[in-house]
């Protein structure tokens, strides 16, 4: 991609623009690449991002989903080594309900470590967080 | 698999069991299956699940790991019709740091409507709860 992606007259996507800035990738292929998430919530956490500019994982042609769970693996690898946790949370989310604020497809690769939070228990589930305990039902 | 998966001398894997329970499955193929939650954080909330038990997504074999991406989108497939949901969360927690408790590995498939948490924003970032509102910081 040579142009920023235009999501409206004055603003461009947030993401077109990170994947030009070829120096903070910690993946690069050519229809997938991964940096560095701009408000991580544990050191090291990273997006895996497709190149194509379409709002969410669902959208992504079925190559691309693959190319897309290949790179969560690299990245996976790539934090194992640099960051030594002790566990992974790996997830998207696809739609304004579902949490998703940058309307183009990414996936979240979490490393955890013992400790990082008080009660990890649901992981995921903490997405309905009211409905996460669910050993307390 | 003909045989309960033995965890331990006394008890069995709570999924490898599900799995056998062909009558509860979602989707069903020859590697991977999916079926409801039993603890669902919303309606339709499903597991996509290996038949073969291994601790985590990232323990298993590349090509399984592709036919569990495939039958998350199949599962999501069924879930739009199903549940008419207005968006999805995926995810999975590999190791006990990241929440992790049945250490079979498996995919949280979660359908997402509107008004079902207070503020959805964030997402799977709700991993790490204290750190998830970004736009706080």
């Amino acid at each position: 991609m040579d142009t920023l992606c235009r999501v409206s007259e004055t603003s461009t996507c947030p993401f077109c623009d990170r994947l030009l800035s070829d120096a903070t990738l910690l993946v690069s292929g050519p229809n997938v690449a991964a940096f560095p998430d701009a408000f991580p919530v544990s050191p090291g956490h990273a997006l895996v991002v497709p190149r194509t500019h379409e709002a969410d994982f669902f959208a992504l042609a079925p190559e691309v989903q693959r190319e897309v769970g290949e790179a969560v693996c690299d990245v996976r690898t790539l934090l194992a080594g640099s960051h030594v946790p002790d566990g992974f949370n790996v997830g998207l989310n696809a739609g304004i309900a579902a949490g998703q604020t940058v309307m183009h497809a990414h996936v979240h690769v979490i490393p955890r470590h013992r400790g990082d939070a008080d009660d990890p228990r649901g992981g995921v589930r903490w997405v309905v967080y009211e409905r996460a305990r669910y050993w307390e039902r």
